[in-house]
């Protein structure tokens, strides 16, 4: 099959292959009426601007935007450091913005992404919608998903099983006694919230067991800590004998709070955290944990990236990763 | 007195308004020749390019670079937060570069916040050259240094007095009955890894107690449990008994090897971090350390940006903060 070219778009749109040029890489030169019938000639020809499009730019920035969740969350950072690992090696950086669970924050950090002509975006996205993703993937600039799949199958990701992780964890905390189970996650918009969850409530009422769901608006150990003030301050029998915290930054403030109202864990309360971030292991009570391999998922992001820029790689490629329990001591 | 002005730098340059604003702003449209001469009237005039001067650019990003050490510490995440939340207010947003002690990495990223056009830059420098931070000045972009006073006098920073950090950890495991000291640090081309060494060293010495400097390349858990394990390895009697970390982050790992070779902590060895990262008072033990208000460093480092942005506050303004030590369970 003859690919479609630049050429082609022009064509059909009755304008030149200068103004398409435009059109994809500085939109702010070209008139709404040329740009709407170059987006409908795009459209028509399944026409996806490559390599070639992008080198008609004036100048690359050899620039990478990467859009986190939360910066301060070592998953993240950890994150953040495989991916700049990789992209430093093909000689290029690596900038971010820290959505810190913002939709407005995240689509600031778009827009400036797009003004800034970065040469590619990775991105942990807060919500559900992609729109603004789809704009950069017409202009020719690859996106990558961190830890989100897109269902409608266009944009390459890098996910971990979240499902399994959730009823990896419950098992484990199901299996060792407990009899009433809470989840501590949020916020619900973010898919990987809502796939712990579902795991996890699947082996809870399989086993008979009850459940208990904490709905947060983010996850971090100061929030940790003042769920482990409330739930330290119930009847114990009114209190949940295990733990399944959203991520280990949420665990080890709920960990923290628990011994030092002296409920000891995991004596009365067994404690699962997720993603293994480096300080799980070192913590009051060694945290067990759902393992997220971090590093190899910004690494592996940033290579289907760099492929997407270098050669024509299949930019519909996800990966996915499975996670893995690590059982430390706050589990029986 | 008479605020100097474009167009007296014009005069003196022999060139029109509109070169020295394109040689601030755009300076790929100048020549060479006109460059320098613009250059020279600013110097002998000591023009500082102002707010005014930044208006005549074509567009502004609304964003501040902002350069870190190591996005991994805690230390630095949260420094990072605390210039976001500021910034936010001010409808900038901020966007990071990691420069992980790369020298190579750092300049990478001041060219692309250059290349940018971002509207200031917030930076704890890699080393001590700040020519190129010089660069932006010049160009009437805003810098503010985090944890590192200019000696020059020239740039605005927010520090901490780390000899005097130095000096309250050594004093705390001195007087807790440490006789074999150890500093565990680096790199030394940055100034508060030699400031902190050299305020441990002073008490260490008038103690008349024995000193070992372990230097390091970086500061992470992972090379704290090298560390650790290395220490571990020793005869008791060449083992120091007081470990004096670069920062919490290795502190930790130091931590978690001596405990999990079954080394008493503090009864055989104590040990003070710096930073008090979130992660310091939820460890096996519990870490004594030199608390670095990270969250409030990063807040008036863009509150003095922001200020140089908006009005014209006095570019010289540097903001000390004393270190606090917070004595936890590591020490005797």
């Amino acid at each position: 099959m003859d690919e479609v070219g630049i050429r082609d778009v022009a064509a059909l749109a009755g304008v030149s292959v200068s103004t398409v040029s435009n059109a994809l890489n500085r939109p702010e030169l070209v008139s709404r009426k040329a740009a709407t019938r170059v987006a409908e000639a795009i459209a028509e020809l399944d026409y996806v601007p490559n390599v070639a499009a992008r080198q008609l730019r004036a100048g690359r920035s050899n620039a990478i935007g990467m859009a986190v969740l939360n910066i301060t969350n070592p998953f993240f950072s950890d994150v953040v450091l495989g991916a700049e690992e990789v992209a430093e090696e093909a000689g290029y950086s690596v900038i971010v913005g820290n959505s810190y669970d913002s939709v407005d924050r995240e689509a600031r950090y778009l827009s400036l992404f797009e003004q800034q002509r970065l040469d590619g975006v990775l991105i942990a996205p807060v919500g559900e919608s992609i729109e603004m993703l789809d704009r950069f993937r017409r202009r020719g600039v690859p996106v990558v998903l961190i830890d989100r799949v897109d269902t409608s199958g266009v944009l390459p990701s890098i996910s971990l099983d979240d499902v399994l992780g959730g009823r990896l964890a419950a098992k484990l905390l199901v299996e060792g006694g407990a009899r009433h189970l809470a989840f501590i996650g949020g916020p619900l918009r973010v898919p990987q919230m809502r796939e712990r969850l579902r795991g996890c409530r699947e082996i809870v009422e399989a086993a008979g067991a009850r459940f208990t769901f904490i709905e947060t608006s983010t996850l971090n150990p100061q929030l940790g800590r003042e769920i482990g003030d409330r739930l330290s301050a119930l009847p114990s029998g009114e209190r949940p004998d295990g733990i399944f915290a959203g991520n280990d930054h949420v665990a080890l403030g709920v960990l923290q709070s628990l011994i030092s109202h002296g409920i000891s864990v995991p004596g009365e309360v067994s404690i699962v955290g997720y993603d293994d971030i480096d300080f799980a292991s070192a913590a009051v009570v060694p945290l067990t944990t759902v393992r997220q391999p971090s590093h190899d998922m910004g690494g592996n992001a940033a290579r289907l990236l760099l492929g997407q820029l270098t050669d024509r790689h299949d930019p519909g490629l996800r990966i996915r990763f499975d996670p893995v329990l690590v059982t430390r001591q706050t589990t029986r």
